[in-house]
């Protein structure tokens, strides 16, 4: 199914095979050897293929699928055509990523642009005291300078850049035209496309005389198993770091100031924009478009809803929405009292739509 | 008026040739063969040169212009000063801009960046099993990967990426630092500068153990005559595809998730954000950093205002506002209902401002 | 204490010294002539170390300092530690960044991103036609069109590209990935990685027959002492030109639509939005993800808050919030009205929490 101009299938396993290795319950099976080949959609999928329901919508696509197995919830599984082999489990979706990781082992992790993994192009410019590691790659038209270091089997790929003294370390992914200064990176750390790491902080002393630039001296650190997404930019440091703690995700096109802490497996969807010097706990998750003021902290396990804007510290495990940002309750309360209070004005002037 | 040194002008013009290129009106008209030489503002016109009127607001400077013509609709023909011959169309902008790309048809769609189109420039990487395609244009620096095919007559400007398998069709032009991985393109398609084209999709399956990458194993399927603005994120799908329906037009920093369908001919202004497996109807418009949700249908032909956030489905043809989005009318109507009780909450304590 | 991988540190200085360079008065000082190192946070400050306090939000972080030196306003010089000398000063963070420049004068405009100032690399691509001036840096994979013009010392870093044309003042630092095309740029301007200069301004005459591309026919004008951050994107022109005023600042990640013209010394913080043809003011500020509609004018000295967007004129001198954006004292009366109705809702029905 996934395109082979782009993907790689690794192998065929049987529907048994695949329940072991995710630990769901087999159900409504007739064959465990039944020969599944590939992973695909509901809509799409064939009958040796497997395919997952997660989100409730799609349960009409579910009922009409000619898959050969879906992965499911335990509440989901009656909604599921007879015939259909079902592999129950609890977290149906997390399931599924693992059986398409058997299935594509490269997509978890990219290992080149242009299609010649394993090689330093004639084309790369690769500063003479740069240390490069083991088994890594440098595609054409990437830079590297002075004094940086590049750990073992890490992917430099087209037109990137790693500026001076930048530490790189093992099993990375930096994507085409990324830009990394003034940074020390962890291990298996993917940066896509266009990301920015370690530019100049937006600090000046203002004045009617004219803005005076602040020196940006400090650093970003980027911990393991971090992925950035495209065009993100991450600036460093005015003093001290900005940090980006292990297994943090963060999509396209968000902004992380200077001295920004970030803890560990926070969620930051697309366009989030973080202001200087706030931190975040770990397992913070921020939707999309949302926002915090600066010098704040978020506490961990806390959650921002889309376009949610924080203006003052946010107590550990709550969950925040509106701008600015309060209590999830407190805001959809306020929205429904507006809506009510402007049907109740529209009713009195008779005028009803 | 076009800087030379940006712009080639090709030739000049008498009044009657624009107004029948361009299907016009004319009135006031002393000398339908007076020549015209050049497009410009209200402000800076000379008699040798054309401008236009079309939003209401610069009545005032047509009022005082020097034009030697104008492009305008009948409704404000009436404004123009006496002496100023007119080109009356029912959609002045679209007959000026018509006039412009006769002025400058190069402008129409750019064919090079360093000055020097229809040359593939030895300082290009071009794989040696890559097709390239009569008349195409590769600047330097530019890297196209493996089994990549540049269809006829497309420009691939400097640094820009072209991955491994990538199609492109023909008379496209790829901006700099523009990166296209995973994905088919289609004819007449213009990517600025900075464009990502084909990331990771944002999936994980999230725990409190850690967050689980799902591997994305989709395209992205661009069509004929999309235009993309500088740094606007497009990602590949998870299972499937993200579709960027047929002359669509995307301004800059602009998000599109993975999977979802753009219809044709939508409009979405800079920094909006669409989340993924949403889909759009053709002819939707979405205002300057407007948003939707994830998994929703945003019908043919409607419009979500500036900063809308739609969190549902939106039936076609309608017109939404705010965040969470609902009917403009709603909308405006909860705005002045918070502005009026404030206001007489002010006036209750005798403080007028 | 800034890591020498990334910043070289000049020189050390006496207390005395340092109060001349910037003006301040000396308060808890034993010896005038104590020698200080380096400039750090109030955290990690040894004895020998300067730090400063601006935000009073660390004013226990100040009490705990191990500072040899503090920089500070008078009226928060009471709360040091007996034993740290202080730098009192009416503007203690303006202060303290001279004193950053003078420890790392290195850092106020960086000079190159690979480690090799002052070179033309031979993997740069450079058009004969284009004039170099003295005491380029010319990077790795940077591309420089036909006839453009690089002023003295400017810098040109690793895969930038200026377009056929161009003109870049002296003393510049054009960071990794920015592209400039069409645009006329001055003197000590700092443009960061992956800032996209000069690309079409979105402009489509609209129809149910498809979108006809106006052509975009104008420049940017870069005023000198400007900064541009990250991933921040500048439209050039329809006819006429955007034009961004001397010592402006703009955050990353911000987009500035064809024709608008920002003043001098503006203040345009991360993922702003300000659509076609708008003016601002000298010395505007908009807070973060702010933004204003087209066409409008923001008067001089005003101020948008964070997320506020503008829809309408602004009279200079306001401060002005919200969506659409209000007089402040406005926007927040109608916050706390809307919070005030909620919990007099609530309290009705007896369910506090």
């Amino acid at each position: 199914m996934a395109d082979p101009r782009f993907f790689t299938k690794s192998g065929s396993y049987t529907l048994r095979a695949l329940a072991e290795q995710v630990d769901a319950e087999m159900q409504n099976v007739s064959d465990v050897d039944m020969i599944i080949n590939d992973v695909t959609t509901l809509d799409s999928a064939g009958e040796d293929q497997i395919s997952f329901l997660d989100n409730p919508k799609y349960i009409p696509a579910l009922e009409k699928t000619n898959a050969g197995a879906v992965v499911i919830a335990p509440r989901n599984a009656s909604h599921a055509p007879t015939g259909v082999a079902l592999l129950v489990s609890p977290d149906p979706y997390r399931a599924f990523a693992k059986i398409c990781a058997l299935f594509y082992p490269g997509a978890m992790m990219p290992k080149h642009v242009l299609g010649t993994p394993g090689m330093i192009d004639a084309m790369a410019a690769i500063h003479p005291t740069a240390e490069i590691g083991e088994g890594v790659t440098v595609e054409a038209g990437a830079a590297i300078g002075a004094n940086a270091v590049i750990g073992a089997n890490s992917v430099i790929t087209a037109n990137a850049v790693i500026g001076a003294g930048v530490v790189i370390g093992s099993d990375n992914y930096i994507g085409p035209h990324a830009s990394v200064t003034h940074a020390l990176v962890g291990d298996r750390v993917i940066l896509h496309a266009g990301v920015r790491v370690g530019n100049d902080g937006y600090g000046f002393a203002m004045s009617p005389q004219g803005h005076l630039k602040i020196p940006q001296l400090g650093r970003v650190i980027i911990h393991n198993d971090v992925e950035i997404g495209a065009n993100s930019t991450i600036d460093r440091g005015a003093i001290g770091d900005t940090i980006i703690g292990e297994g943090t995700k963060i999509d396209n096109l968000v902004q992380i100031a200077h001295n920004v802490t970030l803890g560990c497996h926070c969620i930051i969807v697309a366009q989030v924009g973080i202001s200087g010097s706030t931190k975040l706990g770990n397992f913070v998750s921020m939707g999309g478009q949302s926002a915090t003021t600066g010098h704040i902290t978020i506490g961990a396990g806390s959650q921002i809803a889309a376009r949610g804007a924080a203006m003052r510290d946010v107590p550990p495990g709550s969950t925040y929405g509106g701008a600015p940002a309060k209590p999830m309750r407190q805001w959809l309360k306020e929205l429904v009292i507006v809506e009510r209070l402007a049907k109740k004005d529209d009713d009195k002037k008779g005028k009803k739509d």
